[in-house]
């Protein structure tokens, strides 16, 4: 493994210099067309060009580099993650994937090999969705799927994503154009940590992922009665705050007890017109629920609406539960995922088969090609915090693998398809 | 009771005239020292004036009005509320007092009678102490109580309570000499509406408070792990906002199991860096409980702690409650009530003696003088709400008693005291 100790470094040191770059110092946030998002972008540009890509920023500003294949009619596979980050992010979380991918092809143009495809790795500019509350701006417009809808969405300073895109040079009339068309993909691979304890737990450094799990976001309102909290007899009480309690633990329950893991979590809870003095007349909160089984997802979300209503009508509380969003599960492709088990085992660790809670790039991919993800081992499964952390000698042990897989897609793609 | 009809309407449209006055439209909203509270302020100097009293505005922004005796050395009665407000207030909370005092004195001055006693109406400046998180500025100046530590107290803007006094033309060196000296005061007398349900419930138009509340305010933080809510099995999560819903719950169960007339309520709930799809990882959270026993209240608080206790180590979170601030219960001059009580029934009313869940400026005055107050109904108990409504029959009934009151305390307090 000694052989890849240099490269891991390489990556690690990478790995590090995004990391200081970030809207806010101390702490990692990255959002879309921030000027630290732009930072990071040609930092990551400049690293493709000397490592001989071919690159260019495309209209939403995904930053693509492209490692072309004397083959004439040669498809492409898309090696790919994120460069943006929620707010105060670990530094692993999406430039894992970009920086490995990297590493891997400044292997392959070292060596002087040609590949029978072309490869093209992408650092998608929009991942996390953290500022306009989207999701996967940057891969839905590789895809081909990008809804223009979403250009009017609008941030937080009432600034629009399509003002956005024209403040860093992208132009909304090009998306189409950036779109990888259909015929021309072979496949899709990324690799990421697993921002979970599985393979922490198990002590394996990498795994091959099995299903991205489907998942359902949702608002739950509950309405009471505001009063004065030292005034109003306890029994005369709609405080909604104590409906939204009761909802926060039933929803912990009904998850704990699901046999087809189901997670379920209340992130944000807000009281309306909150004050210590006042009794809570109105709260919002968010669910969100997830599976990799759709049908435990579904069963997930009408148990849920059962436990809104019931607690509504014991507590004489108004309640509603808007869904905003659904994504069914998503399962990788099983001839690319035998390649990558069969690298892992080759570098003598057992084959784990993971379910990814979280969403990512290659769900909107999914739609059209065959995806394969690589989770790496991350610190007692910690993400989305400063704390992320992955070990050196699981960097090594990823780049194997993942040259391994390279090397056995160039021998499986080299034939007429 | 038609005699009343005239300045039950006189009230009722200078009430409706305050609750024009507000930092925001529609809605009534004002906090001290704003442009509002200036105005509000104005107003009922303004009305002071015309009725005949020698009025002034003291360093904290109290508007008062003195309606002198000409009996040599005599003693002086309070009559007095606020007109600040919280955000988005109901029109009676605080002006119901301050307008009715002002009707007795218009009442006494048109009669040409002369009182013993010098009777000052207030207009207290600030009690709900919304900007600066504080409690009865306006009266603690008056008791002679107010804490200078306070005066670098900063609102949300960074602007501290002494530069807010100096900007509406207060000087804090001269906050001493607005105080009441002790040997002056021959008692307090407040009108305001009950806040709670009970009187509406008993079908009684208005109420001797027999006692105010303690209260206990504190802040109880709940430190868990922010995890992905994608990634974290159910068995593994530190969820700080199920730990806090948990408490709210538990807290609400101890309070309605409570035989000693507590009430307990989180207001406020905070998770810290929420998202939806994050685990919450921190929550802090308000609690007030309050109770007219203080034994009931300081076991309360006890159990209080042994909740969060109980809940941090069964969920593995760090638990922290604060004490934030306390305040013994308030026991009301039984002379008094006893005059009050004469003449509600007088008025043909039954004598209900109310406990005040919510605080009143009658709380730091009880240190200095007799305090005693009168609860008139309010629509089913509504109040620090728009809907919150006293009816016009109330209002009568709550004249004729207070000339009442009034007159029995010109009769006891005309001889040495």
């Amino acid at each position: 493994m000694n052989v890849y100790l240099q490269r891991a470094e390489n990556i690690v040191s990478r790995i590090h210099e995004l990391a200081a770059v970030s809207e806010t110092s101390p702490g990692i946030t990255r959002r879309y067309g921030t000027a630290a998002a732009l930072e990071a972008g040609s930092k990551v540009m400049g690293w493709m060009r000397a490592a001989g890509l071919q690159t260019r920023v495309d209209a939403i500003g995904n930053i693509r580099g492209l490692l072309s294949s004397p083959v004439a009619g040669a498809g492409t596979l898309v090696i790919a993650s994120h460069i943006d980050t929620v707010v105060n992010a670990g530094r692993w979380d999406g430039p894992l994937g970009v920086l490995m991918g990297l590493d891997l092809l400044e292997n392959v143009v070292c060596s002087g090999r040609k590949l029978p495809f072309h490869v093209e790795l992408i650092a998608f500019c929009d991942e996390e969705g953290v500022r306009f509350h989207t999701t996967y701006l940057g891969s839905k417009v590789v895809a081909g799927s990008f809804e223009k809808e979403v250009l009017d969405r609008k941030d937080e300073e009432g600034v629009s994503l399509g003002e956005a895109m024209h403040k860093i040079g992208g132009d909304p009339a090009d998306l189409e154009r950036d779109a990888i068309p259909p015929d021309q993909w072979l496949g899709y691979f990324e690799i990421h940590i697993e921002q979970g304890p599985v393979l922490y737990e198990s002590k394996i450094p990498v795994g091959p992922v099995k299903a991205i799990a489907g998942q359902v976001r949702a608002e739950v309102i509950f309405k009471g009665m505001a009063g004065h909290a030292g005034t109003v007899p306890m029994d005369m009480r709609n405080d909604a705050l104590c409906g939204a309690a009761e909802f926060v633990l039933a929803l912990e329950g009904l998850a704990r007890a699901s046999e087809g893991g189901l997670v379920a979590t209340v992130g944000k809870l807000q009281i309306t017109n909150a004050a210590s003095n006042v009794i809570p007349g109105e709260v919002v909160c968010s669910v969100d629920i997830r599976s990799a089984d759709e049908e435990v997802l579904s069963r997930g979300l009408t148990r849920c609406r059962g436990l809104v209503a019931e607690i509504g009508a014991r507590r004489g509380l108004t309640v509603l539960l808007n869904v905003v969003q659904t994504s069914p599960p998503v399962i990788c492709d099983a001839r690319m995922n035998e390649l990558l088990g069969r690298a892992i085992g080759a570098a003598g660790y057992e084959v784990l088969e993971l379910v990814s809670g979280a969403g990512h790039d290659a769900v909107p991919i999914s739609a059209v090609a065959p995806v394969c993800m690589m989770f790496v081992r991350c610190h007692k499964g910690i993400s989305h915090h400063p704390l992320e952390h992955v070990e050196m000698e699981d960097l090594r042990a990823a780049i194997a693998v993942a040259d391994d897989l390279l090397h056995q897609l160039s021998e499986i793609w080299k034939y007429p398809l």
